[in-house]
């Protein structure tokens, strides 16, 4: 067994926080290190403030394998992520020679505008995340994945980057159906069963819909073998029990 | 103009960090906040330890001047909100004998087992908030407003608990169609005008398809003749454009 790989996820946009957009990054990224074994330990959605942005870059980045921020990197006044993680870490930011290069792929010369430099704004000591999708990249400073807000162009950076990351343990995850069973009826005995099997987490997640509530008990955890294990304790439990009428 | 009124989420829950749920009560939320003129200014999502929950909660309720958390009030081990916010605030936690008769109204006296019982542990000195669709409810304790996970709960406890809530001065928002502009070819003037214009935010949002991108500009703030000011200044830059042909 590995040592376990971390992260973190800082959404950028006072679009997120006033409603108007509704995030879709947060869960695309969550999939996707699960998948490599990386665990997310924690996810913070901040306004375009500079101090904001500065103090969450450093407490996570300080905390976890890796941060990956969303959000802020395009070429207008309201743009400041780049500035931002520079100034987080104290080093210079500039334009990139093989940013104005990628640029420049998909925008005229004469058209590439102060306002377009911009996107090659990168901090000194950063390396280019590709962006297939409109070619202006992301990059990433020590630990640090700054990618776009965009969805499309989000997921495209995140493919683009994790060759360079590194995986940890995967996690199982193994679900089983409580089939109609409350919550109430089994928590005593999920209780005494996740004390019982510590090298595994149980969560209970009920769900509500007009038919009423649905329940499934997860059990996540590195091996695979003691995974299983608790799976079967918990599928026992539940087959002893049967349902008091009582819908929670 | 009042003082401003703010507020955080904090989502509890490792269902969501795993990626195995996608949140939906952030949005939700935000859009409600935002109806009351309460500006939703940080969002975190944390696993279901102790510790960490109770340091985000005390990070959050003292820095705005509201907290909403959502996750982690039910019946199974893994629910542990109540009595974090219990040790965030330094105050005892112990059965609520109202929230025992709220129980009653769906569950029989002799199903209500000790895990179920443990809906009904809340912190000494909080407001119970009523939960119309499973009865187990949420409650507030001074600024922190603790709510169910499950989405249909959770809107019913916030417009439970929104009478007790002070609103403040409605934010106001107009969104400017860009028509095919390129951000790059306004984003030199929007900068411009958004210093010209220090009493409204203004942020230009790109969204991606395959047709192509499609920019809106938003300008948001609480004097609505700053807003509309700003916004004809928005329309105005933007009719003395055209496009250069680059997609960005």
């Amino acid at each position: 067994m590995t040592e376990a790989v971390t992260a973190a996820i800082l959404v950028i946009g006072d679009e997120i926080l006033s409603g108007r957009t509704k995030d879709k990054n947060i869960g695309t990224i969550a999939d996707h290190l699960s998948a490599m074994g990386i665990d997310l330990s924690e996810v913070r959605i901040v306004p375009d403030v500079e101090a904001e942005i500065v103090a969450a870059v450093n407490a996570l980045r300080s905390r976890y394998t890796y941060l990956f921020t969303t959000g802020g990197i395009g070429p207008t006044h309201d743009d400041i992520t780049a500035d931002c993680v520079a100034k987080a870490f104290g080093v210079g930011i500039g334009e990139h020679p093989e940013a104005i290069r990628m640029l420049l792929e998909r925008i005229r010369p004469e058209d590439l505008n102060e306002a377009r430099r911009r996107m090659a704004r990168i901090p000194d000591g950063a390396e280019l995340i590709r962006n297939d999708v409109s070619k202006a990249p992301g990059f990433r400073l020590g630990n640090v994945i700054v990618m776009a807000g965009v969805p499309a162009i989000m997921r495209n950076m995140l493919d683009n980057v994790t060759p360079s990351l590194q995986g940890g343990d995967r996690m199982v995850a193994e679900a089983v159906d409580a089939e109609g069973l409350p919550e109430g009826a089994y928590a005593a005995g999920l209780g005494a069963l996740a004390k019982a099997h510590p090298g595994v987490s149980i969560g209970s997640y009920p769900s509500f819909s007009p038919d009423g509530f649905r329940n499934q008990i997860v059990v996540r955890g590195k091996d695979a073998g003691l995974v299983a294990a608790a799976r079967s304790a918990v599928v026992a439990l539940l087959a002893g029990l049967k349902g008091d009428g009582v819908p929670a």
